[in-house]
C-alpha cells in the first residue's frame, strides 16, 4: 500500500492485458477508491467483474467516465479517436484522462481534438508487457521495473503530469518525458520494427515449401521460437501501432533493410570479417541491458523447456 | 545412468559450450569410460581439468585422439576441415568420427575427403544452445528433449550410425535423420535467419544518431531485448555458419526480404486487413511450437526481470 492520494474513481476504457494489469496494480497500492472499466464485450465484463479486477463495468464508455478523475484510455490506438469523441462531453472538469498507447503522436493528433477545456490530457505508454491478450492475462507487478514514457502536450499542466507520473511510480515503474515525436523514433527502434521482423520471418517460414511446417515447430529451438514469442501479440493492437507510426516505421525499417543489404553482400562475397565485426560488437549492447536491470542473465532468459522429459 | 555400452575414450576437440555439455551428460550417464578433449588455449584446458570435465586435455588434436573409439569434432565449422586433415592419420580404425556442425553440407565437404578408410564419418547436429560460450557455459541437460539431427553419408556405416544416435539418446536426445542438404534448409529457416536478422538490427540500433544508445537499453524491454539474447551468441562459430551455409541463406533471406517488402507497402498505403492477416496467423505457430514441448508456455518466456525491485 503506497501513500499515494488515492483517486476517487479511475475509469479504464479496455480491459486488456495492460487494463488489468493496472486494475491489479491499483488496487494492490490503494490508488483509487473505485475502478471501473468499459468494454463491449459482455464475457469480459463478467469476467472483470468476477475476480474483482474492477467495481462496476459498462458497455458503454461514456457511462464509465461520468465522475472519474482518471480515465485511461487502453484501447488500440486506432480507436482511440472515436472513444475520445465519444467520452468527451461526460468528462468532469478537473479530470485527468491519459492512455497507454504505443504510438503517441499519432494519439494526440486523434484525441486532442476531442478534449474540452478544462481535462487535463497526459498521454502515456508504459513499456511493458507480454505476448498474452485479454483480462486475465494482466498481473500487479507487470510495471514494477519497467519504464513508463509520459509526453505531456506543450501546453499541458504540470500538477496533473506531475500526478500521473505519481501514479505510475506507485505502480513501481520508473516514469520519464519525452516529446511524442522523438516517443516514436525510439519505439520504432526498440518495439515496432522487432514486431514488424518477428511476424515477418514467421509468415516467412509458414509459407515454404521444401521445408515443411512441422519441421520448423521441430526445430524451433535453434532460433526461431524466440520470434514467434513476439509475433504471437495482439493482432489488432499491432496493426494499428503500424498504421498510426508510418513514418517513423518506413524510415527505421529503410535502415534495417540497407544494413541487411551489406550483410547479404558480405555473406554472398564471403567477407568473414564485416561478419565476425558486427557480431562482435552486438554483444556489448545485451551485456548493457542486462547491466541496465532490464533483462534477466540467465542463459536462455532462464526459461526451462522439455525438464520433465 | 544409463545401459548405453561406452565408449573406451571419447574424444572432444574443442571444449566450448557443446563439447562441455557433452562431457557432462556423458559423464553422468556413464557414456564413456574416458573422456579427452584438445583445444589450442591452455586456460580452457586447466578449467576443463579442473573441473573434472574431462580426464586428460591435449594441446595437439592428432595426440588427443590417439585411441578414441568415439571423436566429436565441436570447433567453428571453418576449422573442421583443417582439423580433420591434422588427424585422419592417428585415427584408428573402426572410430566414429562425428561432429556438431549448424551447417551439414559445408562440414562433409571439408572434412569427408580426410577420412581414412575404416573410420565412420557420421555427421551431427544438436538443435540445442544458449547464448554463452566458453567451458564453463555448458550443462549435463542441455540435450535433454531437444532433437539431433544426424546426417549419414549415402556409403555410410549404419551399425556406426545407429551407435551414434543411440549416444545422443542416452544424453536425452530426440534423433533424427535427414540428408546434408535438407537439413541445410531446414537450419537456414530455424537458426540461421533469425540469428542474422536479430544481428542486423542489434547493428542498425547501435548505428542511429537521432535515437541514442542508452535509449535503446532504457527502452529495450518492448521487444528489442529478445534479439538481442541471439545476437550475444559466439562470433566465430555464427561468421562460419554462414560463409559455409551460403546458398540456403540467400535463398531464404531473399524470401525473408520480398516478403518485408511486402509489409513495408502495407504500411505505406494503409492496408490494414494484409497487417492484421499476417499477424493472426503467426500466432498458431507459437502454439503449434509449444504443443510440441518445444518451448516453454508461460509468459515471457517466464524470465523474471525487476522482481527485486
Amino acid at each position: 500500500m503506497s501513500d499515494f492520494p488515492a483517486f476517487r474513481r479511475l475509469t479504464l476504457i479496455g480491459i486488456g492485458l495492460i487494463a488489468s494489469s493496472i486494475a491489479r496494480a491499483a488496487r494492490v497500492e490503494g490508488l483509487a477508491t473505485e475502478i471501473v472499466c468499459a468494454t463491449p464485450d459482455a464475457d469480459h465484463r463478467a469476467r472483470a467483474l468476477r475476480s474483482g479486477l474492477v467495481d462496476r463495468a459498462f458497455a458503454d464508455n461514456a457511462e464509465a467516465v461520468a465522475g472519474a478523475d482518471l480515465v485511461i484510455l487502453c484501447t488500440p490506438v486506432g480507436v482511440m479517436g472515436a472513444v475520445a469523441a465519444e467520452i468527451g462531453h461526460a468528462l468532469e472538469p478537473g479530470t485527468i484522462l491519459s492512455d497507454v498507447g504505443s504510438v503517441k503522436d499519432g494519439v494526440v493528433r486523434a484525441v486532442a481534438p476531442h478534449v474540452p477545456d478544462g481535462i487535463h490530457f497526459v498521454p502515456a505508454h508504459p513499456i511493458a508487457g507480454t505476448e498474452n491478450s485479454g483480462p486475465d492475462a494482466g498481473f500487479a507487478s507487470l510495471f514494477r521495473g519497467r519504464w513508463c514514457i509520459l509526453t505531456p502536450l506543450p501546453d499541458g499542466d504540470a500538477a496533473a503530469t506531475r500526478r500521473l507520473s505519481d501514479f505510475w511510480a506507485a505502480m513501481g515503474a520508473d516514469v520519464e518525458l519525452m516529446d511524442t515525436r522523438h516517443h516514436d523514433q525510439v519505439l520504432a527502434i526498440t518495439s515496432h520494427i522487432p514486431h514488424l521482423i518477428a511476424y515477418n520471418i514467421v509468415g516467412t517460414a509458414d509459407d515454404l515449401e521444401a521445408v515443411t511446417k512441422s519441421e520448423v515447430i521441430k526445430f524451433s529451438a535453434a532460433g526461431f521460437r524466440d520470434f514467434t514469442r513476439i509475433a504471437a501479440s495482439d493482432p489488432t493492437m499491432w496493426r494499428d501501432v503500424f498504421l498510426n507510426n508510418r513514418e517513423a516505421v518506413l524510415e527505421m525499417l529503410g535502415r534495417f533493410t540497407e544494413d541487411l543489404a551489406a550483410l547479404q553482400r558480405a555473406i554472398r562475397w564471403s567477407d568473414g570479417d564485416a561478419l565476425f565485426d558486427l557480431f562482435t560488437r552486438t554483444r556489448d549492447i545485451r551485456r548493457a541491458i542486462i547491466d541496465a536491470g532490464q533483462e534477466t542473465d540467465a542463459a536462455d532468459f532462464g526459461r526451462h523447456v522439455g525438464d520433465d522429459t
